[in-house]
């Protein structure tokens, strides 16, 4: 094992216990994950006790879970470090009961020398959180320890606050973790760093200078084998309550007094309490064409496959501001941009046909695809006689800086923050209880799902919702060629 | 010849009269410009009637002309063109007179067809513009013309009044244009663009967000055969009082209220108007250590082939904002930049040593290279674990575009909007006279010349001038690599 990279990691070995830990998450993402975390030093020790309702000796369970690192893990690695840490791997299945699961815990810690902390990670369904906590509770672990759950976290108000409650029987506020993979990633917090570092935008970062917001994260993929959970779920609760908000609350926050979960996590409550229920009528539901012909889906599903919505924030920053939020399966093209659009300048003071204004507001835009790239345009002097403006952009790659070392990936990333305690990725009970309430208009009173051709862009509805404003265009489309930079 | 541009050039063919039609501007710059409006086809018929000291017939005349256009016309030209054009080629020495200049403009006139006007470009030494102007007068040729005036528009206040005075006996404000090469430029022109076709910029274009601004023209060259005039003139009044304080004031103007000459020339004096004078413990001059050596240079010589100096706008925008311009010969590289130095934003709220503000300010610059570039740097989270900031940037290059296509040159870009009677890139004798007075105390009593080595990057005493601020790397170095961004 490398040694010990000082100051990002937790101070004490970690024992995790991974419930769902031959599940399709814990075999793309955490198992690869966590080696690379434990082997690269960022761990001072760690051992995982594996639990689901596979019948599994522990040794299967290293074999599982050595294909999945083969499969899916995106570095090489030295047989060596494997070994190591798949020496730390131990198995429970569900049915062997709490006392089972806390013999393979004390065995993990006693391997440590020392103190150390117990890390839950609950990667299963919904309806199986609650039994995995109950678990838990019985086998005594909830000392020293913290708890990372998946989204959903709840479906709406009442089963939020149940949920809510079920857990805090059990864990503290504060050993909680809610992770949300999209808060993980590097041009996501560089979203705050950009924000609060520089002199330069937080004094137009308001509804004076700025037109609207768009967050737009469509993705081409259909639902594959996830139909049937999907089908009780839909767009809005997979991805705008969860994703998509937090990335708008970390957009739309004022700046917090330290960049530290509790400010940062104060300051994300307030643009939740701030933002208005959302408007049945400011929505566009979707559904593509031959979902309801998938696997484990209701022939009559109303279930949206793609969501468009305009969602309000009336606090003295943003009133009047839209922010304009899309996601859906089986789009045209996939990328997750955010795009600031600011507001047009008086325009009289140029020649007629200048075209100054003739290819939209200038936009600030983040792509949050692993590697940062923004992109701010403006219009500027086509070269050559007169005065004729065209739009063009500065642009930022985070390739192109030399910068990108060994990144850590998103779960990586929020695994090691959960490891040390650190909430500032997570949502609150609050936070998702409030996000909940403000959907409750929607949620209960849905408009009609409207059918989409796959690879398209949603239905034509979307259009009336953003009118007279426009969708940005692909940010890869945009972002080089000055040409497309209008629409 | 091309067919005619429509739009950009002027209403009727021209009869260009050329003072110092055998100097090296006309060589290198002025006659070539001018073959490649004509042939262009951005002027409806032009032709030329040169006037110098020197004894030529006009053939002489188009032979020297042709020889100048093979050693520094920028493009390829066919000889079917230049044939063309040179058969528009006249000559007419001093010793003429006033009626033998009459006679060619008669001529030339005659061969066009119907109207056409006069542009009077004098590209001689100060002491001969009055002559010049004088042999204009005398020959009649004072309607239907403008006329075209090279720097330096006068020494200092008295004599700027009393050559403006001169020249208004004859020629109206209206026909005057001063000509300032640095503003045909694109960047500079892009400056206006930039400022006001963008919503973005111009909210924080203030004291309450601009830290200071640097222009920064160091130039590599030395003098070569220039130094008997440089002797007497100096980088202030060669550099300051024309090229830097005319790009000073596209920057720091208000918002003119149409981007027509009349709205935008008073916006500049506005700006000159408010400039506080010249304290001369504001700046720093001096001599490259050879210069007194040189040819037709006073072994004492007491001019400064280099200044530095912080200059105020006292206006409700600018005030407290220092403008510190700098430029000279032999310096250590060579560039032309403006650069915008934002305000620190608070950085409480970043965790020790988290490197926000540690690589000096934000900074948003263009390099007025002819290619125009510009950079806005900013604090982005360095990729991996934790919250480190590095110093990134925005960049955009207009040769990225692909709409670089047959750019004006400076010179030519100016000799057409003299033709069209657009002042907009051109100084008033109001506006000059300003200048001249704001600079009385500098003249008056200018601290002593520093020595400097060739190739430095001035006397030391510049740093001082701008503590505790640094003045910005050379623009190349922290263009594209993020490193060196810091100073």
């Amino acid at each position: 094992m490398a040694k010990v990279v000082p100051g990002v990691g937790p101070k004490f070995p970690q024992v995790v216990v991974l419930f769902g830990a031959t599940g399709d998450l814990a075999r793309r993402k955490l198992l690869p994950g966590l080696f690379h975390l434990a082997s690269a030093g960022f761990i001072p020790g760690c051992r995982i006790v594996g639990v689901s309702l596979d019948s599994l000796s522990a040794e299967q369970f290293r074999t599982a879970a050595r294909e999945a690192m083969e499969e899916f893990s995106p570095r090489k690695f030295a047989p060596e470090d494997w070994n190591a840490f798949a020496a730390g791997l131990d198995y429970v299945p569900i049915s062997a009961g709490p006392a089972a699961l806390r013999a393979a815990i004390d065995r993990a810690e006693q391997s440590f020398s020392g103190e150390s902390r117990r890390l839950h990670y609950l990667s299963v369904p919904p309806n199986a959180a609650l039994s995995a906590v109950r678990m838990l509770a019985d086998a005594g672990v909830v000392e020293r320890s913290r708890i990372v759950m998946e989204k959903p976290f709840g479906t709406d108000l009442a089963s939020a606050v149940s949920l809510n409650s079920k857990l805090h029987e059990v864990f503290s506020e504060d050993q909680i973790f809610r992770i949300d993979h999209f808060l993980g990633k590097e041009p996501a917090q560089n979203i705050l760093a950009f924000r609060f570092a520089n002199g330069l935008f937080e004094p137009i970062w308001n509804r004076n200078f700025i037109d609207h917001i768009q967050i737009d994260v469509p993705e081409t993929l259909g639902l594959g084998k996830r139909s049937g959970f999907y089908e009780a779920t839909g767009a809005y609760r997979d991805m705008v309550v969860t994703h998509l908000f937090q990335i708008l609350a970390f957009v739309a926050m004022e700046p917090p007094t330290a960049l530290e979960p509790t400010s940062i996590g104060e300051e994300k409550n307030k643009v939740f309490r701030s933002m208005l229920p959302i408007t049945p009528s400011d929505v566009v539901r979707g559904q593509y064409t031959g979902y309801r012909q998938e696997e484990g889906v209701n022939p009559e599903s109303e279930t949206e496959t793609f969501i468009a919505l305009k969602c309000s924030i009336d606090n003295w920053r943003w009133a009047g501001v839209p922010f304009f939020l899309r996601t859906g399966k089986r789009l045209a093209e996939g990328q997750r941009i955010i795009s600031i659009a600011f507001r047009e300048p008086p325009k009289s003071m140029f020649p007629a046909n200048s075209g100054v204004g003739a290819q939209g507001p200038d936009h600030l835009t983040f792509d949050l695809a692993d590697a940062s790239k923004m992109s701010l345009s403006f219009y500027g002097k086509r070269p050559g006689p007169g005065m004729r403006l065209d739009k063009l952009s500065l642009q930022f790659a985070m390739r192109d800086t030399g910068l990108i070392g060994d990144v850590l990936e998103a779960y990586e990333r929020l695994i090691l923050d959960a490891m040390r305690g650190d909430h500032t990725l997570f949502t609150t009970a609050r936070g998702i209880e409030r996000l909940w309430e403000v959907s409750t208009p929607l949620l209960e009173s849905p408009p009609p799902v409207r059918l989409y051709a796959p690879g398209s862009w949603g239905p034509n509805a979307i259009h009336q919702l953003v009118a007279p404003r426009a969708w940005r265009l692909p940010f890869e489309r945009t972002w080089r060629d000055p040409n497309q930079l209008g629409a």
